[in-house]
């Protein structure tokens, strides 16, 4: 678990316009570190995927021709039935990065990441694959979710594909460290199933009384759902590199706070993203009814509004229109909102306190900050 | 894949009596090896199984109370919500006992393999749960499957949380050949899902003509689905037991012969067993129309017989009753009984040979023999 830090609070900027990792070659631009060509996170993220992409490819081509198909599918490297695409789809590929931008923190070349940052990116393909049919989530990334697009059955099967492979693929790993590299994967895999298995159970529980969920419990499933990947994948990386284990200890933390501060990121956008940004309805996760961070945060409180709010989320009635404006208002008036950005501040700025208390070659620790500050505000 | 051996078949017992591996103490007696007490399989899986129970007892207590309880289920420990059992549920235990027998075999004690036991069991639990969902089966062993008692998406998850568990107590045992025993048994876990792959997309492919089943992909399907991890089994006894890689390897290819051999009595039963031994209706997998060993063999001959069966099972009428009768009559007298037969015999001599190929140590190898010939005759 990661241990409380206090570390002063940068403003985190809301509503900040967002761009897309892959299509916004200017965004998250920083001053150059002394080189020719400035530090930006999108140029990080195609440099890190570029390095990384060959021996993905190459371990997905070992799956059988149907799961690797699937699995091409939910990586966004081509559509249904292997249609092409314009790679629009595929993800930032944030984990890889974090490994590969790991290794070289601690002197290593990316290149000893690179069997890490294949395992992490399918660890992370195979959640997504196995969350979305547990959610029933159909759509992801504007398109279908692979359960909805073959099946179920065939779902489940490319998601046990993946693990597979991920596992494989890092026990298969050239050096002394690979035999640690897949003990910490697999404790990362068992926290994961973790926070899943805490988040389907949030679902069932009340809004209010003694069995309501807290917000620290909320914190610690996100830290098992989003933070144990992120802080495996730069822990690997780190590892792989042939790093101290004091210094893979402080990058996994750095690691688990990225993904606190991500997930409640997601939940403000959640609430309050433009769904011309997010791809989902207006206040979509309170039309769910999703137990989130800043409903969690404002229900805390005492009070009519907070009394209002948990009416409304327990009628029997469905949550549009005016409906799920109010609610929204009444999450804001009850301090949800500003709850949300202070818990995201909070997690980034121990994040980076963590990267700054190791020792770590500059270039590369720089390039992690500048991914950080991208993925927290890109995403406002 | 396993080599292809030439050994002097002897007779399989076809309609000798079932019996249960844990209600009949005097089943599968054979010649006592010198000692006092004869050497019967229930008493070897007995004694393996407590041995391993301990630890795998402990490895289920760390998993979230939600997907342990699952689990528990899935291994017939429980019943629903945790209600106490019989314990008339639980499985044989083979693969354990695989692994416990194959150290004792290359002269380590059976504790070196816990671990290993212990991972095989689970990853086998895994496989029953998650196959359970791709194959829409309701029903195992006369009780609801994980997925019907709990809803699909609590047992994807349970799967998951085995299948980490499984690798990360691998990687955690001690000595120095964890990292090659987690090495086998990821290759182990992308082989069952290549296995499962092939079986699900058999049921796609046509009864004749090309695009059919042959009987060699068959087999290979069920080394993969059912050898690799009995072999698994073996090879991981063997190697944390500290045997040279030419036993290991000779123990795997034992364990793939048991899994095709086992494979093919099984669909034996599937077609001619009885049903108060099997649980399934009479002639259920050709109800079914599943493509199993005996009807594959049965459609590679010529001549009316065949050209009838296939016109049965192209039918689009329910093939139930009479229908059903008249397939099995045609399935014996194109050969698919025979060569299913002969099939197992073959397998199961050539998984003898590999066991009498090693330097093993007597009692143990005796052992592991009573409980292969126990395996498949006690099925028939």
């Amino acid at each position: 678990m990661i241990s409380p830090a206090t570390v002063p609070a940068e403003p985190l900027h809301d509503n900040a316009p967002a761009e897309s990792g892959r299509e916004a070659p200017s965004a998250g631009r920083t001053a150059p570190s002394g080189t020719a060509a400035p530090v930006t996170a999108p140029r990080v993220l195609a440099r890190c995927r570029e390095l990384v992409r060959p021996s993905l490819s190459a371990a997905v081509a070992r799956l059988h021709p149907w799961t690797g198909e699937m699995a091409a599918f939910s990586l966004g490297w081509c559509g249904v039935a292997g249609a092409p695409t314009d790679g629009s789809f595929e993800g930032k590929g944030v984990r890889q990065a974090l490994a590969v931008l790991c290794a070289e923190a601690v002197g290593a070349p990316g290149e000893s990441a690179v069997a890490g940052a294949v395992a992490v990116e399918l660890v992370h393909t195979f959640s997504l694959l196995h969350d979305d049919i547990m959610d029933g989530d159909g759509t992801r990334r504007q398109r279908e979710t692979v359960w909805k697009a073959y099946g179920t059955g065939p779902a489940v099967l490319a998601g046990d594909a993946l693990l597979a492979l991920a596992v494989q693929t890092l026990a298969e790993a050239p050096g002394p460290r690979a035999g640690a590299a897949v003990g910490r994967l697999s404790e990362t895999l068992s926290g994961l199933v973790r926070g899943q298995a805490e988040d389907l159970l949030f679902e069932t529980r009340p809004w209010t009384g003694p069995e309501a969920v807290r917000t620290d419990e909320y914190r610690a499933m996100a830290e098992l759902k989003t933070g144990t990947l992120l802080g495996c994948s730069a822990a690997l990386g780190a590892l792989l590199g042939g790093a101290p284990d004091r210094t893979v200890a402080v990058l996994d933390r750095a690691g688990r706070h990225l993904g606190v501060a991500f997930q409640a990121v997601d939940d403000l956008l959640g609430v309050w993203g433009d769904p011309a940004v997010t791809g989902k309805p207006v206040h979509s996760d309170l039309r769910q009814r999703k137990k989130t961070f800043p409903v969690l945060a404002a229900l805390a409180h005492d009070g009519p509004h907070a009394e209002e709010l948990t009416s409304l989320l327990n009628s029997p009635l469905p949550l549009d229109g005016t409906g799920a404006v109010r609610a929204a208002a009444l999450v804001e008036s009850c301090g949800g909102r500003a709850a949300t950005l202070a818990e995201a501040r909070h997690h980034l700025d121990a994040a980076r306190a963590c990267l700054r208390s190791a020792p770590l070659a500059p270039r590369a620790a720089h390039e992690t900050e500048v991914l950080l500050g991208f993925l927290l505000h890109r995403r406002m």
